[in-house]
């Protein structure tokens, strides 16, 4: 596929503007070819306008219909074959290993929300027969469903090109749900974005939807994602990214003259609290994972495990040191990206101990791992070492007593998950922690670290403010279709004038 | 029960203030016995601090514990007995028939919340087993389910003294969920309140429930209300009344550090569409049922059908004009109601030709029912005819052909409800007008007027802004309960880590 750089705009690849800019290699700095064109505020009204024309269509179409549109998606995407991968990396300095396993799971996915959508169980149909001769007043039928929203906004995340991005999460769960998405790219990785959004557009057209279930946009500064979010159009918007970003976009929706739904996931530091430990080999486990995970992906996923509660005498802080020292860094996905964890690190180190550092390979284009060390005391009175560090940094804080840990607790943000560490014992006299625990995450992780989070019906993917703007959603696993879904009731409705799937499942009760 | 006129706050009936009202007699003008103290800013704060300490609790005891709580809920209203009736008709005006229907009503809600509670299956509880085999990595397992949010306020409606007050829906549905409520009373009842707040607090007590899961706090001024919304321990708000009320609250949440949802039901014109009829049966029963609907409960339901498109050459225009003519008004629940009621029908009359009006009962204090007749031309162009008028005040739009209808469909705003009258085959061939009708509604009624709404899993109550200021819920039926939860997963949790409901759950499969 030879890139454009222009607008996907229904079924259009197409460009008005003369600004342009080009991606980099975070590896190499290297400027990567193609000229990518900035969206202007006349592409972005036609693409809007093209997703409200296409959204009674496309909402209406037959489940199969739209799970073989995504199953087409997730073909096509597989067919993109080396290059696609290629370019991820040239874009991000991630691995190839790691561009294959997001693909994989993007295509998991893409697949799983395809079957989950053939047959109409997700609606949560619910049907109340008549009761015509119920006194004193007469029941009438209803039933309702859930039915797609409307056009949705989604936003590409810089950390997971794929899974996060184009054909993420979002955007499967809004066209999974019957939504035209206005997909605006991330300019960390536009020509991944590009290739993954050539294989939405032309399975739309050959599905013969309408045009406009999918656009593209690209623009590297917050013109384009503004207007979008303030079209009067939009029903609601998907941000996986900063809590400076997210919150932005949540306050904007809150301020239109409609108000819209925002689910942004902003991240959070996944605090682990760790039990005492009483062998050597658990403690080598018990470290070797907190690090594998802290370091993962050069710490750039919002599940990386940001802070450690431990008792002050844990031998796993000295094994995390150990571990620390002769990690490698890696390179950060954008120059902005590598500036902000560096200028972070030279803050903290003002502000608390270093306890150890990875090995330079490249000084140049890696960042390296760090490992701070504080204790509660300190920490509880220095707000600034609450924020998330974004990158392979983790903070180490000491507890004269585990039972500290409710009070730490009380005092906790929101967050997307809490990890628990302790033996079965520990675990269950700590009844009162794991309460409160779950008043403050998402999810709490047994034994295990946070990163890897499985795509599957039980998974939830959110967590209070300020880990996300809606608590209530999740954007992992199949439910996250209800981000983009609204109930719907019809009194007494002729057989006809319902929808194809309540006739089906009215005929078959 | 001897009225106290206090804060029920935790298991306290107490006041501070030296600051008191007193409720009117819509009909007679009168004052009602009993001094009404308004609450204190220490009072609320004391009785959200009590909330957020009996939340843990609260949240985790059995659903029969917190079903058996309800059930005294509702026998301990009925017990209240005539004295609940009395209190009611004299704060409301509203004829006593009314007042054991609303009763009949509220007290079926909670015993089916109640009875939706001993189970857990509204807890969409989701499993997925480990895969401790899988390549290249293990699969976790992984529970999820739905939890409560926290305490959440509730503000009463002027309009549903039972129904959508102290006990009404949105309190239940947070109790049941597990939700302490801070209480609002509305200062047009406060009697009925505090007789059922009193229950509320009783039963509670009795139970043996954290004192705290509910508190009751009196108020004619904002400042209680906005206080406990911008209170950092209040997780959501559930409001119904008018769009200038619930749009400020939404704001206020919206605007504190940590954002909230806010469930604000604020109303709407449910427009009713007319197709051609062919009898004159048709013709009579259509009218009646529309004058019926408009009048009810002297037109102070969110559901009033307030505007009605119909061919300019129907019949039904004409035989609405004679029923209206020999309609009675009634008192409204309010003077500040009556007095708005009043200006809006002054300042209509200046705007719109009059077709007819009810008749003068008594002259202070009845206001008379109104239907106004305009064409969509002169419609489309006067934005302020698109507001609502709470009350008896029914507006007339004719067509030249109903193949406007269309045309009138997309300029619509959101609404709870739209009705559609017509023969089976007019329906059937007007699905574009449906289709598009069903985008801006909760629910659509066909060959049916909206008030009445049915308490069933079915129902949903809400719709679009400016309906509500959350379209992805309903504040009545079963579903409501999913206003005051978020979905909560532990992943490889020990057995003992888990809610009991679960454990149960995980023994039984």
């Amino acid at each position: 596929m030879n890139l454009t750089g222009q607008q996907l705009i229904g079924f259009s690849i197409t460009s008005s503007s003369t600004l342009a800019f080009q991606a980099h290699s975070p590896t190499t700095g290297e400027t990567l070819p193609t000229l990518f064109y900035q969206a202007t505020a006349s592409e972005v009204e036609h693409a809007v306008s093209l997703a409200q024309k296409a959204f009674l269509t496309f909402q209406s179409i037959d489940g199969k219909k739209r799970a073989n549109f995504l199953h087409a998606i997730a073909q096509g995407i597989l067919d993109l074959g080396d290059a696609l991968l290629d370019r991820y990396v040239a874009e991000t300095g991630l691995p190839s290993g790691r561009a294959e396993g997001e693909r994989g799971r993007t295509i998991n996915q893409i697949r799983a929300f395809a079957q989950s959508i053939e047959k109409d169980d997700w609606r949560r149909i619910q049907l109340d027969p008549a009761q015509p001769d119920r006194t004193p007043l007469p029941k009438p039928s209803l039933v309702s469903w859930e039915n797609a929203l409307g056009p949705v906004v989604v936003f590409g995340a810089s950390n997971f090109p794929l899974a996060f991005s184009v054909a993420g999460g979002d955007t499967i769960a809004a066209l999974a749900a019957g939504c035209p998405v206005l997909f605006k790219a991330h300019p960390a990785h536009p020509g991944t974005s590009e290739m993954v959004g050539r294989v939405i557009q032309q399975a739309a057209q050959e599905h013969a939807l309408p045009e406009g279930v999918f656009s593209m946009l690209v623009d590297p500064s917050f013109a384009t994602g503004s207007q979008l979010v303030q079209h009067p159009a939009i029903c609601a918007v998907a941000f996986t990214g900063s809590f400076r970003g997210g919150k932005a976009l949540f306050d904007l929706a809150a301020n239109r003259p409609k108000p819209i739904p925002v689910y942004a996931e902003m991240g959070s530091i996944n605090p682990v609290f760790l039990f005492p430990t009483t062998s050597n080999q658990e403690n080598e486990l018990f470290a070797q994972g907190y690090v594998d995970s802290l370091i993962l992906g050069t710490g750039q996923f919002c599940t990386n495990p940001g802070v450690l509660f431990v008792s002050k005498d844990s031998p796993v802080i000295r094994l995390i040191q150990e571990k620390i020292t002769v990690s490698h860094g890696g390179a950060m996905l954008t120059v902005d990206i590598q500036k902000r964890y560096e200028r972070s690190i030279k803050d903290w180190k003002k502000h608390v101990a270093l306890l150890g550092t990875g090995q330079r390979v490249d000084p140049e284009r890696m960042v390296l791992p760090h490992v701070f060390l504080t204790d509660w005391t300190s920490y509880s009175q220095k707000k600034n070492l609450h924020e998330e560090v974004f990158g392979p940094s983790g903070l180490i804080v000491t507890v004269q007593d585990t039972s500290e840990f409710l009070e730490i607790a009380e005092h906790m943000e929101g967050q997307l998950t809490v990890s628990l560490h302790g033996t079965a014992d520990q675990l269950a006299s700590s009844l009162e922690l794991i309460q409160l625990l779950k008043e403050k995450a998402g999810r709490l992780v047994f034994n295990g670290f946070p990163t890897g989070v499985e795509v599957s019906p039980a998974m939830v993917h959110g967590g209070p403010f300020p880990a996300t703007t809606d608590s209530r959603s999740t954007s992992v696993g199949l439910n996250s279709i209800y981000r983009f879904t609204r109930p719907v009731c019809f009194q007494n409705a002729p057989m006809l004038c319902l929808p194809t799937f309540i006739q089906l499942k009215l005929q078959n009760t």
